[in-house]
Parts: C-alpha cells; structure tokens; sequence
C-alpha cells in the first residue's frame, strides 16, 4: 500500500512469529503449523488483489491477463514477479502448499471504526463482504436555468439525489451489516446556468448474505426506475465489478470468540467490510477464521493508521490462543 | 454568439427597420424614432455581457477592468473594438445618445418554452429575473465504503443530495416564475470505495421581485444550515454572482398587451429568464418593454433555434403597434 500504515498486515506475520516461537518452545507440534507472508494483498502497482493467496487458492483465472499488466512506470507484472525471484507461470504452484490445509487464522486490524465505538480491543470476523458495485447513469435534458420552469424540467441531478438517499434507506430497512454508498457523482454539461443533463453515479452494496445483498441491489434498481420514471428521466445501470459474500468457519469462529473471552474481552462478532488473503483459502473449501483488533479512528491506508499498545498485544495472544486451541482440535477431534 | 442561431437579436434590428418604413411612409413623426443595434449584447468573446447598451446607459463601470481583457487567441479588447471604428476610452460617449428617450421597445425571442407550452404566440416580457448565484461546498469525512457502518457515516454527498431537492420545493412554495437550479455537484475523492468527503455545488436561484428572491436564497441557506446539522457536516456559502431585478414600465407593459390583442393574441405575461439589453435601459430610468415570441422546442444558442414564420408576422405586426401606440402617447400624453 503507497502510503499505508505500519500494521495493515504486518501485524499479523510479526504476531504469526510469536504463536510459532511458543509453539517450538513446546516441542514438536501435533500437526504442521505453518506462517505465511502472502505477495501483494493490496494490489495497489497493478490493479490486481489478493495475488498470492489467489495463486495459492487455485482461484487466479486471470493468468493470461496478468501477463500483459503494467505499472505507472511501464513495468510489466511477470518482470516485476521475476526480480523477486518468482515466475508468474509457476505461481498457480504455490497451490500444493494448501493441500490438506485444516485450517487458517489471521490477525488484522479491523480498518473500520466498528471496535472503537463499542469501546472493544477485539473482535471475531464472521466472513468478507459480498460487493455489487454500479455505475448508474440518469440521462435528461440540459435547459437553460434561467428560462425553463420548474415543471418544464428534465434535471437528472433530481434522478441522483433521490437514489443517493434512497440507497441509505435501503441500507437501514435491512439492517445491522448492510452497507450503501454512492462514492461518486459526476453531472454534464455541469455549469451553473443550465439543468443537469447526465448525472453519473457510483453506487457499492455490501453485505454477508448474498440474497440480502441481491435484495439491496434489487431495491435500488426499482427505486431508480421509479425516480427516472417520475422525473422523465432515462436511466442505465452497467456493473462495475462484484464478488460474492465469503463466509467463515462456524467451529473455528467458536474458537476465537473463546481465545477472546479468555484474554478479557468481549466477543463481538462482526463482518469484515474490505476483503482479505483469508477469503481466498476460505472459498477454496479450508477452515477459515480471523480476529479483528481496534483501529483507532478507524484509520487504514495511511501514515496515521495505529492501535494502543495494550490493544496489539491483547490481539497477540488472543491469536496464540486460538492457534493452541485449532491444533489441540485438530490433532484430538 | 458562436455557432447560435439566426433570431437571437437579429430579429428586432429586422423587425425595427419595418416599424421604421411604416413610420416614414406616414410622413414626420411628431417625436423622434430610433433604432439601435446594440454592440455585443452576448458576451461570447470577452465574457462581459451588455457591452454597447450598459455603454450607453452609463453602467459601464468596469472600464478600466475591460481594458485587460483578450479573447481566446489573446486580442486584446480594444483592439478588437478600434479594427470596429469603436474606441474603449469614448465608449460611454454613447450616453448622450440616450439623453431625454422617452420609451424603449424591444422584440425578441423568448429562448425558453413557456410560450409553445400555452400554444401561444406572444407574451410581454414584465422585466428581468434578478439572480442569485452560489456555490456551496458540503464537507463531511471520507471513509471506507466497506468498514464503516450508515451511522457513523458524514457523508457530503446526503448534503448536496438533500438540498438538490429543497430547491425544488422552495421554488414550488414561492410560485410562478420562481426557478431553482443545482447546475453541478462536484464530488471527492469520488472514487466508489469512499463515502465522499466533501461536494461542491453550484446554485443558481431567479425571481422578478427582489424580495422574493431574497427569501429564496435564505430559504436555501437555511435548509442547507439544517441539513448540515443533521448529516454532521460543515457547509459553506461563497457568491459567485448576483444581479437585481429589473422592472419595466408599467404603462408600457399595458400598451404591450393592447398590441398583442389587436394583432389577434392573449396578451400572457411573463418575465425573461435571460438578461437583455432591454435591462440596461430600463436600470437607468427609460420606461421599457419587450415582446417575445415563442421560440420552437424553447431551443436558442444552437442552430436549431427557430420561430414559425406566422409567429414571427405576428411579432412584427404587434411590434409596429406597440410602436404606434408609444408614438401617440408619448406625443400627446
């Protein structure tokens, strides 16, 4: 991440050290325990997430594609791979290291401001997000502002602002998780003298449960028509991109809310709004869990991004709790 | 104006030379009649509106301000203006051209489509819209589309959107020839994973009466003040352009009806969206009024502004009765 902050997935390779150093000091562990430091969660030089848990996970279709992606300085993604001594038609490879995986936590700070408002260091992260994310576009008549009445008009900015509120409705009526936001209007010919002729919105639905995120997409669509119709607008929909919600393990998420009990916590539970490597193991069928701990501000993805002292060190050892109690379970089940 | 159409102004100069013809062909008039064709009434060039008629109205104010200004390809104004045998400095010499006028009639197309809407062909213009034109910037708090919950959101975005459709009620509440136009929202980061973190819009507020307008432009401000409250956002109100209303003559508004109803019409009225030349003579205390006639599709600025051609017969027509009728009165009041 340019410009991102000193824990967004630091933290828990430095945490993953810790939960090994105790495991070794043990002696040898029942099952295989293994850390892994993922390539490239963010995707920030080329446009790509999730890189490496992809190419572990079996689920990087977009090989081909990858090939020909280049950065801001015309670098391209195989010569970049190749300086750090990978080869980007080997690492669909990296899936035998997987195989017969029986389960993955991580620790991460939660980017969100969730924790810090119920006054909680940790949480347990049921799933990622599904995303329905929409360009939608509202299409009147440019008139001049000075000489087109009221009821002679065609403003298409009339056609954003009701769906803009609208979608925080919707948002509400399904409840607790459901997230709505229109990131973006972008309205022609945009000059003060004249009715707005195409309002161009971006519009991003999230939810845990897909046919609640299907429903959110549904109702903003039919509201959309309802407002272009009785605005006498026209109105486009064309999908940017979506993913489906990704839940975690019901055993495993067990687990850590008893590791956070057990650390003094309370054990909160709560979706996780960006997506993360551990959705990648988790749609590829291995057991899947993370903790999330307090982001203060909610800041991520800059220099001010942090949490109290008190806080990563509780997530430390709420982390080797809950590594002590998925390999007792999985060597004694 | 470039690439406008063939009746924005021409009209009246046309239709004067008629009024002229007639009155000459009845031998002296008892009063002097003149006609003018204003220098530069749009502006396109040098972005100052109303060159020769605020010139000879003496509200020229701006004339040393004028001298700095250049056109797209960096001729200067008075350059431009002596290649036209006219010079800046004796610009408003043109004053005395207007010493003692008694009455000032102009003919134009209405350039908006309240005519064509009553299937009728004349109006009389009752003044000049005064305008109230603002920016308003709404600033909330970016944040991640995903990781933060509808509550704990302060998003701009529900501010401009809130207001967009308070303007139209504001205009409904204070009734004909009130407009209300939101001509642009400019938002940012405006990117789709971000809630947006400030939105700049543009207002533009018209009305005839100036005391109505003023409660428009409170109106909004207030609504905005409200909005902001409860959306937990700063707003900030910055003019860019403000205007008065300007009335014409009420004696000359009833002969204006008079003309229209003799040449076969109903004589509706209504006031201009746009501003006139007309404005400028009717600002420094000449007794005006104008005519419009509907313009097709309310089109104007563009190739495709038109007038059937009985419309335009009926203007001229109605034109050389206003004319008449001012004569008679002005030469035995």
């Amino acid at each position: 991440m340019p410009n991102g902050g000193w824990l967004d997935g630091a933290l828990n390779v430095v945490a993953g050290v810790e939960v090994l150093r105790r495991v070794a000091a043990e002696g040898t562990p029942p099952v295989t325990v293994r850390l892994v430091n993922w390539a490239d969660e963010e995707g920030a030089r080329f446009g790509r997430s999730l890189f490496g848990s992809s190419a572990a996970a079996g689920s990087m279709a977009d090989q081909e594609e990858l090939r020909s992606r280049t950065d801001a300085n015309g670098v391209a993604l195989p010569d970049a791979l190749r300086e750090h001594g990978v080869e980007l038609d080997s690492a669909s490879d990296a899936r035998a290291g997987l195989e017969g995986a029986a389960a993955y936590r991580e620790l991460h700070i939660e980017q969100g401001p969730v924790l810090e408002s119920m006054d909680l260091p940790l949480g347990v992260v049921l799933g990622t997000f599904g995303v329905e994310r929409h360009q939608i576009t509202f299409r009147g008549q440019a008139a001049h502002a000075g000489s087109t009445p009221m009821d002679k008009r065609r403003d298409a900015l009339a056609g954003a602002a009701r769906l803009e509120l609208e979608i925080r409705e919707i948002a509400k009526r399904t409840g607790e998780g459901a997230v709505c936001t229109m990131g973006g209007v972008v309205t022609k010919p945009g000059i003060v003298t004249s009715v707005v002729e195409t309002a161009e919105c971006l519009l991003d639905q999230r939810h845990l449960d897909a046919a609640q995120l299907a429903s959110m997409l549904d109702d903003a669509t039919s509201a959309s028509q309802r407002f272009a119709q009785e605005e006498e607008l026209e109105v486009e929909w064309e999908r940017i991109w979506s993913i489906e919600p990704i839940l975690f393990d019901e055993g495993l998420i067990e687990l850590a809310a008893d590791s956070i009990m057990e650390v003094g916590g309370t054990s909160h539970r709560l979706p996780s709004g960006p997506l993360h490597d551990a959705a990648e193991g988790a749609r590829a069928g291995i057991p899947t869990v993370m903790l999330f701990v307090q982001s203060l501000r909610g800041l991520s993805h800059t220099k001010l991004e942090d949490t109290k002292e008190e806080h990563l060190e509780l997530s430390v050892q709420a982390l080797d709790r809950l590594a002590a109690k998925t390999i007792a379970r999985i060597a004694a089940p």
